[in-house]
């Protein structure tokens, strides 16, 4: 659980916002705020990471967010090997622990996982030498730990005082890594209120335990809201029996500008991207003035730049101990 | 239509030859010509675009396109992404302009984009910010102008001035975006002559706003010719009606020695490659004293870097300006 | 023959361990040393190669060899290009030749071969400019000569003086590029004694001219070995006639701690990966104290960085000459 932190209660690296302290959070919020600037300047590097080798072991595909993960580490000089795990070592027959040991063996330095099962992170966590650190690029439903901290970044930059804020999370909550890594964060960084809004058919069953209000009905749930995220609708969950069709949702939880005159006239509205334009919001909404979307791209490689010098930096001097 | 120039005629974005006046081409055969020394170093490095983001934007598979461009940044110390947007976000409905705006957000600086729709790259540029390049490198049956300007660049090495020349044309004409952006550049920078050779199936209906001279003849159109540019037979056109086979291409518009003996005795030899030997023209033409197309290949990383450099800094300096 | 070697016999290409002397096997090792300490530092770069293109051309797909190439590239601040040709030009119908052209013109400077014809990396070098170098990164059943180094430079680690050691070679020799290579190495070396270990079926004809001892059982084959080789067997083969099952395999030559006991008790226990855990030896052997596996891989860095500083340097000096 606290495979995170060193004993120093600092950050090794990052799987889950669960067992970070805000102390840490505002850390990571803090050091993304002086890379925001590098990613602003004409010569958007710095040598922070000069002779690191950081992996991307991709074992589902995701241009997007391994874009995001080769521009920060590349911005931070590292070399970037981009491995895609299914089309390699896998199809030989070799075993995840083998793929482990041969990376670290290349004396690489750190892992950015992606995979579709819940706790693939920490597993390669658990099992990797103490100088590697493994950052988590989304694992299974379980969590997205630097979408939810470029999530808070955006807030903060907006709305600086956490305690002070009412901020809704609309759409599929029930399989949303993103959602539970947000509530977490929210939940850590002291935010007023946390209102979940969806079908009951989308609200996870332990929903009780995360300290939120639900709502099943879009004006409630935004009425007065500071901060409104919406959660992109994945196409796949459609099928099923859970949602009868995108035009059915659009009508029940669509953002409209008509609709988004119950929360508060300075709501930022948010989404993690891609959008499906007419379905989770229209695009006068996803294109107007409260809309801070691109802001939230944008962060995301500040964010990462962060986290990824923060974790090594920590599990580098951790690794140069006698263990 | 002046998309590609700022308001003091300068390049900014690269996306096709129509429209650019013999000023600017012959600045970026000028500028080239500083690069070419460059690729023939030891170290072929210059700091000029570090810490620069160039994303290759690719609709449509390349990997020989995508490499002189890749080198070519790399060769200008930028960073580099490769995005193949089939399998990427268009998968997930983002749309293009979603696409663009995300791509924006990262901070990048210049988008190469290659898409087989006509068109597409003026598209990108009209959507894009200020700050940002864009660079054609082929877009459906509208232009090519890198691999124009890389023809000119070697016509003018062997043959520097343009208005003695007489320049034959040879192949598709109808379907080739090559074609059409060196017929534009051989305009704008004055040659005496230019000729195209074809069966009339392959001539464009447009052929007499074009200025130039018809032939369908081989013997006849390169007659006297300082310069023989031998279009690409694409396989996938030979299916169809307008051309019955490679061997019968071959017979009536195949470049042999002997065919070439009514061409000047100093004529060149060029072909954007790949060649089909044995179609276009056989191996003695291909591999003879006259061809020039390996040093077409040489000499198109130079004039990418001269592009690159030119419309980058102009667009940065735009960039810069309030809006 | 002598390809591979200047006239002074310094490195050029690096296609196959036949045709090289001690001397020049032991540069290589020698040479190896001091980038296995480059590997091993914080920052692990040095700019031997800064400004050199090299180009991955890996005509059959191998993430594990492109990965170590690509690595051993980057730190040394080369610029890399990874290539798969079954993608890319042949798909166009353009030759090898005139691949190998199109990259020479881009000023390019190594060519690193995967390719499942035996001789096809020769076949580039005999064909390429002076100033390019080859390596051979895996050709058919022929050859794999930085496999071989790797597991020279790990064994020399382990046990300095080549001429005491007896080394086994245990598993499928027939259609082994590994085992042609590290015969030849150690050969060259001054092996005190090579066996090879197989069934009937997957020993070579030619066997008898390679210099080693054939055993048929395990027992015998290492019985006192210094170093003891265990070959990957291909899921492929044994579809076949060749070897009934991987079951049975295991029964005949897997390896055991209990098996191992007829060996020397220091010996070393290796294995070019990755491996089938139960078919060529159990996860007891795999991980345990004698096991130098993971050595290999780390070595094997270092060693593609000193073939590839070694090459490039003589090969762009005899480039430099008038030829």
């Amino acid at each position: 659980m606290n495979l995170q932190v060193d004993e120093n209660g600092r950050l090794r690296h990052f799987l889950s916002i669960d067992g970070l302290n805000r102390d840490i959070l505002t850390d990571i919020l803090d050091t993304a705020e002086s890379f925001a600037g590098v990613t602003e300047q004409s010569i958007k590097k710095v040598p922070l990471l000069r002779g690191k080798t950081i992996v991307n072991l991709f074992f589902e595909p995701s241009t997007r967010t391994r874009t995001t993960f080769e521009l920060a580490a590349k911005r931070l000089s590292a070399d970037v090997l981009n491995i895609n795990v299914n089309a390699s070592a896998t199809t030989k027959g070799e075993t995840l622990l083998d793929t482990l040991r041969n990376l670290e063996a290349m004396h690489t330095d750190m892992f950015v996982v992606r995979h579709n099962d819940s706790g693939a992170a920490h597993f390669i966590a658990a099992h990797s030498q103490p100088h590697i650190s493994v950052i988590n690029a989304g694992d299974g439903r379980h969590a997205h730990p630097t979408q939810a901290m470029l999530d808070m970044f955006t807030i903060r930059r907006h709305k600086p005082d956490f305690k002070e804020l009412s901020v809704a999370i609309v759409g599929d909550i029930l399989h949303s890594r993103v959602a539970r890594s947000q509530i977490l964060a929210l939940n850590a960084l002291g935010a007023g209120e946390i209102r979940v809004v969806a079908p009951r058919t989308l609200i996870p069953a332990e929903i009780d335990s995360l300290g939120v209000q639900v709502h099943h009905h879009l004006a409630s749930g935004i009425r007065d809201a500071d901060v409104i995220i919406m959660l992109r609708l994945q196409n796949e969950r459609m099928q099923g029996a859970l949602l009868p069709s995108a035009h059915e949702y659009f009508q029940l939880y669509g953002l409209t500008e008509e609709r988004l005159q119950v929360a508060k006239t300075d709501a930022i509205i948010m989404h993690p991207g891609p959008i499906n334009r007419g379905v989770e919001m229209d695009s006068q909404v996803a294109d107007g003035a409260r809309s801070v979307i691109l802001q939230q791209v944008s962060y995301g490689i500040a964010v990462r730049m962060a986290v990824m010098t923060m974790a090594m930096s920590n599990a580098q001097q951790a690794g140069d101990q006698p263990s």
